[in-house]
């Protein structure tokens, strides 16, 4: 192979070539060995820009909150299954928020695989239960077109992973050819049957609710699903795990259900029909002895009259206007609050945020037990993005709010990040350090695992000291400056608000990430 | 369910009971909501350790480590699909060593799972391909027989990973039946034709080498090799992943294959018969353009004499009687060196291995690259057992350090660790300092995924500014002594040989954790 000779393009070279004619231009990356032709073909094309990770969850994790934000796959680099499958957690969050992604991974060339060399897995096996696509290219000239049709089932509404597994043989071998993008079609429009439906219900003067899914949550879906809760009484909400709300001051607030089935159930009472516009039935995150498993009433009717893959903007639009919905406003802003003062806790973070929080933040919120409090007491905050763990897959936080700086430069992004979960992809810090992103990490440092001990009382367990050190994270305490100073990024850490609003002040004003461990008492 | 009443126990507590009656008294754990049953029946049972990680990929690799240093299965504990993935990297090194593990997984309750919650994930899908056993439970009265069914699985030889699935509600319900531990069977002998065919081999005159299997790398086993080698000049070598071999002044040595082709065809050249014993026929990592994938002769004939699933030392004893092989005695042990002085090379932290190594330490390396040279050069070290990476998954060191300093207290357990390598899992250190387990750690610290500059040249491709960026882990430098005091460990940087004499024989003398950061010029 001479790269050099334009007559001679090797499969790596047709990949990245097709890749940036569909549009992917970013490439979070672990490669490994079998990924050397692939990396090497990166140096030729300039404009595929190339974020290194440290372990595999960072680098899928990326992907994710880069899709969220970009609305466009990025591709992921892993090297062989066990690559792929220290990628799969944050896969499966990806998943659960349809968020494009191009997964590519490298693995044993076709004649080696055979021979059952140390690092075979079932690749494939593994990337399948979190794909809607998933194909081994088995040679050089096919995989140009295999990687044009991977993009177009990763944009295909309502999004998600498409996984292109790729021998090292076929990156290597000549022969390729460079494959023009797939057009992606649109989403499919709702029956009309489906609106009438939805608007008898909605006049039938018995209580109704919208939920809308992961796909209608931008401020335009939401101005409209406002207009027509203003025009009938019904009541919206968004799923406890959206991926990606846009909300703040001057934009129309939207409830999410609580991960709480208690909370649940409260926000459903008395609803008579539940109408879900692109999204999923509600369902408790975890059964628990005794409990009801869904929150809504149980003499409520579910009319599924939408679904993820159709054009739900368009439904909402119809929707309006068969119901002849005035135009509505926003609610008028409340006055920014000032910083809180004093003892740390939930409400007074929640108000802090609602006074400094930077205009256009994207906001990616793995704050668990101690940040439940958070989304629905921060609609008054600057105007935002609120991107949330979709999975329940815990590790997402730092490495989403990495890709998503890197898909945003210019606007900071804010991680609220519970200290348990910080740590199965910590590092990450590294390559927002690397990168010099624009990200401000609050660590929620309460040194437990406090969700697991609301579960033990849940599921009616007693515990004991070994129970109890199972959940605790002290002994020792973890150092989250030293930790983190260690990974190349500045930190420091805030045992009042006072000192929180001074540090989380500097840190949104300066270019880089910083990161504060907010300690709770 | 009432704890305290003897007559009503759940399939949690019959769950733990099983397990102790079988032996397995150590549970690495990283729960969740699904297994706060499972958790809170722990306490109940003081004779089972529970170690936490706060990380899955933690977990599995210290269940590696336990498990080959103890001879039998710890339990693990994962949470639902998500975290199994997160362990599966290390699984897929503890399949490849034959290691016995007993892998525990708590999923939804089996009427939640079709409701397809947030964290549903194909739990039985991913665990497959790394176990020899899988199996979900389904009801609490069954959860006893079937630990006892997967125990005895993971301990049938060779050994490995027998999971066992368990959805939340049979974990709480009422019912449990404790189970007595099932006979693991002994392993089938090898049919005497064989001993025959390798005798006859061996005596041919032509050129003979044994490949001793991952089960046949003990120190009895070595000498019985030994004595076949020296009545019939036969080589003896060891795979070059091995999970464990005994070794060090006053044993026999054997010599390992290469991970380098290259080297590998030299040891293996002129050879006409490899004869494996439970091993499997050597493979290269990786293909290369034009390169074999095998290294003994193309001319050579591989006879398959045992199965890994078979009794290995009985074989090696009745070919050593076959042949009349009379006893020998290891080599004189060399006068151990003085510790190296000066600039830190590959060469003189091996001087420093043989001159200082603990007696009867624990060696895990996953050196890779700068370490290569580390297994050849330190038999004259004092006697040591020597756990390598068995499957290629990178990241297995800390965390199997961590699992084989549980299994045998009062031994020095002594890491050779590849700085890139050690990231995947560095959480492992928390545990380390939690447990005050002896682990000395020794960071090789390259600052660069050194082992890919050499497949970038093994491939032919010719890497720029953006390729070699993809393969350094500069910018920032990673500062090991801060990341590991976050961790609670303590740890000190060393730029000169001497420098690394004082500290290694510092931190060996000491309890509990120590990590020095080596700096590699």
């Amino acid at each position: 192979m001479n790269s050099l000779d334009p007559t001679i393009v090797s499969g790596a070279q047709a990949l990245v070539q097709t890749l940036l004619r569909a549009g992917v231009d970013t490439c979070f990356a672990n490669p490994g060995t079998s990924e050397m032709h692939f990396v090497a073909a990166l140096d030729q094309f300039a404009d595929m820009g190339c974020v290194l990770g440290l372990f595999e969850g960072v680098v899928t994790g990326a992907a994710d909150g880069y899709g969220r934000m970009a609305g466009k796959p990025a591709a992921t680099l892993l090297h062989c299954g066990p690559g792929l499958a220290n990628g799969l957690a944050n896969l499966h969050n990806a998943r659960r928020a349809h968020t494009p992604i191009l997964n590519i991974v490298g693995d044993q060339a076709t004649y080696h695989r055979p021979l059952d060399p140390p690092l075979a897995a079932d690749t494939e096996g593994w990337a399948r239960p979190v794909s809607v696509w998933t194909r081994t290219v088995t040679a050089s000239g096919s995989i140009g077109a295999d990687a044009a049709e991977a993009v177009q089932a990763s944009l295909t509404a309502p999004g998600g992973i498409a996984t292109l597994i790729l021998p090292s043989d076929v990156c290597w071998s000549a022969g390729g050819v460079v494959a023009d993008p797939l057009g992606v079609p649109a989403p499919p429009r709702v029956d009309e049957a489906a609106i009438t439906m939805a608007a008898g219900l909605l006049r039938s003067g018995e209580p109704c609710a919208l939920l809308l899914g992961p796909g209608a949550l931008r401020a335009a879906d939401l101005a409209i699903a406002a207009r027509i809760g203003a025009a009938t009484g019904a009541k919206i909400f968004a799923p406890y795990a959206a991926p990606r709300v846009e909300r703040g001051r001057g934009r129309f607030p939207v409830t999410r259900l609580s991960f709480l089935l208690e909370q649940s159930m409260a926000m459903l009472k008395g609803i008579k029909h539940l109408i879900l516009v692109g999204g999923t039935r509600p369902v408790t995150f975890f059964a628990h002895p005794g409990k009801p498993q869904r929150p809504e009433p149980a003499d409520s009717h579910i009319h599924a009259l939408a679904r993820p893959d159709q054009d739900l903007r368009d439904f909402l639009e119809r929707l309006g206007n068969a119901l002849e919905a005035p135009e509505a406003a926003p609610p008028a802003p409340a006055a920014a609050p000032q910083p809180a003062r004093g003892a740390v806790t939930s409400e007074a973070v929640a108000q802090t945020l609602n006074a400094l929080l930077p205009d256009d933040a994207v906001v990616v919120d793995e704050s668990v037990s101690f940040g439940r409090f958070f989304y629905g007491a921060t609609h008054s905050a600057a105007p935002h993005d609120w991107l949330a763990l979709t999975g329940g897959a815990i590790g997402d936080g730092l490495p989403m709010a990495t890709g998503a700086a890197v898909a945003v430069p210019g606007r900071r992004v804010v991680t609220l990040q519970a200290d348990g979960s910080a740590l199965y992809t910590v590092q990450a810090l590294w390559t927002q350090a690397r990168e010099s992103l624009d990200v401000t990490t609050v660590i929620l440092s309460n040194r437990k695992y406090a969700i697991l001990l609301g579960e033990l009382a849940n599921v009616g367990a007693h515990p004991g000291r070994t129970a109890l050190d199972m959940l605790s994270l002290g002994n020792p305490d973890l150092d989250w400056v030293k930790i983190t100073n260690g990974f190349g990024v500045e930190a420091a850490r805030a045992e009042t608000m006072e000192r929180f609003a001074t540090l989380f002040t500097q840190a949104n004003r300066q270019r880089g990430p910083f990161l504060i461990e907010l300690v709770i008492p």
